[in-house]
């Protein structure tokens, strides 16, 4: 029941897409970014080259936002990458928005990350100690300082053994201005997709935006692996040995990616209908209905009434224009029954014994709302069952459960929560529920419900982290 | 499987919210315009007046986008009205958009109307020839000047009589600076709800805008009823007999309304799940999933699959920030397999035979391209059930099927549709199916299906017909 | 000393220019009030046709905000009027800016209007109460009123009967798809200028406007004249008797007009520079230096100088950056000494005694600051000299001198004004001086100055008189 | 007679406005940006700190289209330094905007510059070679990079250090969250003027924008002075030995400055009217009337009226609203007469032999067609008077006059350049009459007319050097 409140839902990832001998890849990108545009709303970016010129245009909001028809005119060539942003780390300023481009001794270069760099910090300081300056407060730039480092840039395999410094999770897209670059982490933790799109290549987060070009899935990047894309054609080579065990995240499959991504080679509509199922045997219940929080709980909860038997019914209304809007002043009225998202409807909840499936409990208010509104439409019980288990311990690749912990992990019982938010019972998946129904479970993180990290965390930077802990502030440009 | 392009689907409805007696009426209004945005996005306005000023803001685009923090400031007092547009007549220029705004001799009046006037163009050149002048090119403007005519504006029951002149659709809203009327059609054709807020009162063309602003719904404004609200309290009187039977149009029921709204009397979306187990009924196929085109199509492919027995699945994912944007220009990529709006689950209709529920088929070539779509995913089979008739007749009272007749009614048989749009077995619900599920079937108009009007539409006025037939082109204001 | 702050100066004229028979009479029209925007800074519109088609944009500002490359593609044809406007009557809403647009029984008309029709009260009144309403809250849209008017629709010479019922000041520029006309009020109250361009032709408030386009001036369009322009050509003829002693506005050459245009058949500049050599022998002083306030008082302060033999100097810096901008705050700091237009010029004014030459005295505390400034600066004596007589009554005919009465005329003296602003003496030109270096002085309305009227003022029509005297408040469409 | 066209000017300097210990410190930098507005129309921004916290606003254009009331809010404390940009390298932007706002080790720094460093592009090269990378094209960055540069950072001294570095001209601003520093180069190149304001002090190109926010002046930033504000006081200090001659740009007096400012001593105003007077000396001609080409033009016209006797008079009207605005297409009518900016006063200059002076002819385009315009108004004979020598070497401390050379120096000579003008005669002011009217002429560069530089000019950087010499095309982002 998240995502009501910009202020207290749990991070998400970004998106990216890239595009090689793709004529117009403008737009290309623009409609890949378009379809990961769930992956990310706070701004967006395209950068393209034509071979000889780069040419880039960002902002903050929507895709459909940033660019217009004159964006257009401006992004020429056959090669570019692209990026939405949900902010991990750095403020939502317009200097943040990605791709990040710069200059360096050997040109231009362009990049955009999806993912966590837990050594960012340290990177940073070193780079600054020696001279350096940044321009975003994003842990994304340390890896051009890598880039630019003559540590590096004299040496063969030079963004390989940059990328190799990184310690975190990362899908990066770069960029020069005749190269396109794909890379991932060795342990996979972000998805990242190969597509080829006519005689050109495409990667992108997720396969929906592959399938949105118009472009074939071709295979994920693999972990450890930089792939480049020029004139000669696409080659992939590892810049580091792959883990022994990947660590691909298991929430890219609970709510992040769109139910008709392949993610991690699992169709993400699947598993959250195998997780529904697994909720109806882990917490089965005497109900009339089972109704979904739109629209991320569908899939579990077409599964949790196939499993159980109990019908499926529209008990929640979503407003398709919420979300990206100038919301007015709601003082005091929010407590009196007003959802500008979701509208109960009575005459399927009124009288009913409702089973309410959704992805996750946040800071359980906005749950506990909308029970109150169920009841009020004349819900006889109300019955919440969560599509993954509680996440009792903090995520250092990028997800953002800083303020889920008020509620979940540790603090409250499954019980307590269960009292706060009004509900008659409460179920949450299983650990073995969430991991089992995957084809190679073992290749999965599920250190945010788990505890056991694949990474040594220790360094982990939390966002914003030296925005505030310096007095002089942020780095601010307002433009 | 309508509403992918602009120029090829059926016109909407307007909606239309007004308030009496609640603080910051302004509030309420935007929020209740807010909920009715699924009757118009091309424009919106709202007036309010504190019973001594009248202000209003009015605009070209979404209500999000029209209003702003700053529109509140100017928005004072505790009554108003407030539109949203979809053109019915006039086309989409901003002093098109409603509420209309006029001085009188005896004051300031706002006029927003949802409906078709049938007589207004003989209204209009009736008013014309006698000197007056029309600023807008819409059939709402007809009522003020017959407000503001002596004829009436003298002569007790002046709002009434100014009514009864009009014949057509209509549910009207109307202002002065310290009150606000409420009318319907002798018909009922178009719906309009009275609802209880505070010491107050509230008036919406759907219960869900009620419901939006925390309203209690009260009941229907009668056919043939003006209701007037004002500081004397709330006061409603017939301006005309209602109609011997009503002529509510069904079309609110299969499409226009939200699942959410009782409208006529009617549970929307307990309506569209009875007219998916009627299709199924009407006509059963052997299949392994019902899939539904998202969200128009959700209520009848539940009920279809109830009573089929064939499991329902989500078999297309939409796209929520589609819509409202600045799309790309897609030359040439169309039909390579793109939309901006709808993907296909592949891992959902992949070797299956697959049963689509829609609300209508438009012109049909979206639903071949995504009838094409679902067979490039692997489908086996694609059947087509259709949760209403084929429309047959022209609509007189607010609906434009212009461009629907290319394929629909007596141009082309069912069969014949099935071919174009390559559809394995196409069935539309009958109207016998339509209407019997309604609980006052005969108080219904399904002309545009059965061709009998409940109005001589004759005099009817087609949408730009003033503008097109004149030399001197449209009353074009672009600001 | 007027302009700095904009709520306390004299109302200006507004701009009129019309083509027909223009290629692309949009960029003429744009042209052409870009060479007139001193005559109004509020708003500004263009309506042209093509002969079938009438296009229009308007909006709030200055011509170079409103007009857009994209008004060229929807402006098309060969016709058309444009307007800048300085509110005389009506507020400065969107739906007050001309030209206006509106629709009668024979088709679209645009009017744009320069004065003040003292009867247009009456009109309204008596259209309202027969029935009519209205849009806008200016006095112009009783002219549409009255072409509408069967009374003069149906007869020969309907637009000359139309404008002979108007009484008071008025410059019209009227166009219907495929004709424009120009006429002037019997009295010439206001400027308005022929041209020939091409083979077509143009009008203007002022020359300047015809030079700015290219166009030779061909002569004035008479007083009681109606010009129309179709594509049988140009045909003149006279709606009413001019009257026997033309009354044009002498403010125009005060300090409406710009000095390269040529007004009532004389060149501005050159009778600013003779008021300025009248002022220098009205009202002689010993003194070091000549000053203008820039740009107002430039010929004047230019003739003082040639008379007196007192060098001309530049003692104050104009900053060209004001008056379209966004202001901050400057709470507590005006009197510190911050003007944000004019700087004094220290080294000019240090140690001399100064003539400052300008055009008005408005309420007087903008020359006291000045005034003071320049004693900061050094300056020994401050000798201000106004190049008009005091106002002392008000005028009916589209200037706003409500607010000077605060401090001119009756209410105090010269000598009570020269103390409130500090000025070791101060002269006004004498009537006689006014008018006597005028070709055809008897001509001239100097009735602010004089209270000799041409025309019974008693029915004269205050700005915003409807508005504030009705209790419904204004006709407030913000768009 | 430049500035009519974009494209064929001569750069302008920009402007730095800088405060420490004054209350709401962006309110008196704002307003010192708006009076310094004829340095840089291309760009503005301010930087403001409280001691902790630094906040910015940058944007492209005019200062009043950049800041809005809102800026207000953002932009807290007490000390803080502004700009406003014409280009002298990089490109129009909104990354070049400055200042310049980058995280080194030790905080945020924030820079604005004046001037041309000709050693940029080796000091770029340099840092980039060692890892460095740049987000702007701007020369001014190099210095962030010093500064961030241990070998600075580690020592004493470390910003006068990093500014003993630069070859060039500069006035520099810094800023640290507490502190902000002012520097000129030891030519002391470019001017930079220090003021006391209440407790506190604030520093400026001009003082003209010290008048502007009531500011006294001090005394210039001396050349090699580092001036230091913070809570300790102000400290100055040499961080390098002045020039044993400063070279002062003469082009200052000649045009940038405004003729209310003291600039390197002397007033600007009283230095053009002595160039007016010389250039009666050196050139006389016997004419009817003196005109200036406003508002450039005008103290020198003046003082070529006052030592020649001919009478000065206003033959050219400058259209205010020009320069900042969208200018509608002129496609071939340019050449027909039209200049949307000056027009002429034709009853001033008909049958005159009429001298006009101006403080430059740029490509000698623009001169024609104004004398042309003045022959068609009559005028007998046209004289031209230049108030300064022609320019026939390169500048590269900050003044572009690559568009220049077309026409004037080696390229011409003054015959020629009069032919081509069509002026009856041209003169130009002698070096000696440029320099000898100065207190100190030795301290002046005017190398662009004589050729003798002040500092090798070899390694000179020409504006997008390396922007248009690598393959990479330009750093463009655009936001």
């Amino acid at each position: 029941m998240r995502n009501d409140c910009p202020g207290c839902e749990a991070r998400e990832s970004c998106g990216l897409f890239g595009a090689y001998g793709v004529p117009e890849a403008c737009l290309s990108i623009y409609r890949g970014l378009f379809s990961l545009q769930h992956r990310g709303q706070e701004g967006a970016g395209i950068v393209t080259g034509d071979g000889q010129r780069v040419k880039s245009v960002r902002g903050v909001g929507l895709v459909s936002d940033v660019f217009s028809a004159r964006s257009w005119k401006e992004l020429k060539g056959h090669l570019g990458i692209g990026h939405v942003r949900y902010s991990t780390t750095g403020s939502t300023l317009i200097q943040n928005v990605q791709p990040i481009v710069v200059e360096c001794v050997d040109g231009v270069w362009a990049v955009a990350h999806n993912g966590n760099l837990v050594n960012a910090g340290e990177l940073r300081a070193m780079y600054q100690e020696s001279g350096a300056i940044f321009q975003t407060s994003t842990d994304s730039e340390v890896l051009v300082h890598l880039l630019a480092d003559p540590m590096f840039r004299r040496r063969p395999h030079r963004v390989g053994r940059a990328l190799s410094e990184l310690k975190g999770s990362f899908a990066f897209l770069l960029m020069t201005r005749n190269c396109v670059m794909a890379a991932r982490d060795p342990f996979g933790i972000r998805p990242l997709a190969l597509g080829a799109l006519g005689q050109g290549h495409v990667v992108a987060s997720e396969t929906c935006a592959l399938r949105q070009v118009g472009a074939a899935y071709v295979r994920d990047v693999e972990p450890g692996e930089l792939l480049v894309m020029d004139e000669t054609g696409l080659h992939g080579s590892q810049f580091a040995e792959p883990a022994p065990r990947a660590a691909h995240c298991v929430f890219e499959l609970v709510y992040f990616a769109r139910p008709d991504s392949l993610v991690f080679g699992e169709n993400v509509h699947k598993v959250r209908l195998r997780y529904g199922m697994r909720l109806a045997e882990e917490h089965p219940v005497q109900a009339d209905i089972v109704i979904s929080v739109p629209d991320s709980g569908n899939s579990a909860a077409l599964g949790f009434s196939r499993k159980s038997g109990i019908p499926l019914d529209f008990g929640f209304i979503r407003n398709h224009y919420v979300g990206r809007t100038f919301i007015m002043p709601l003082t005091g009225q929010r407590e009196q029954g007003v959802d500008m998202k979701l509208s109960v409807l009575h005459e399927v909840v009124k009288g009913q014994r409702v089973v309410v499936v959704d992805d996750s409990i946040v800071r359980g208010t906005t749950s506990r709302r909308r029970i109150r509104f169920l009841r009020q439409a004349g819900a006889a019980e109300v019955h919440v069952r969560i599509s993954c288990p509680p996440t009792a311990h903090p995520c250092f690749y990028g997800i953002d459960f800083a303020t889920r912990e008020e509620l979940a992990a540790g603090a409250r019982t499954v019980e307590e929560i269960r009292k706060f938010i009004e509900a008659d019972s409460l179920g949450y998946l299983s650990v073995e529920g969430l991991l089992s129904p995957l084809q190679r479970p073992n290749d999965f993180c599920a250190a945010c419900f788990t505890g056991k990290y694949p990474l040594d965390p220790s360094r982990a930077q939390g966002k914003k982290d030296w925005e505030t802990n310096r007095p002089d502030g942020e780095l601010g440009l307002n433009l």
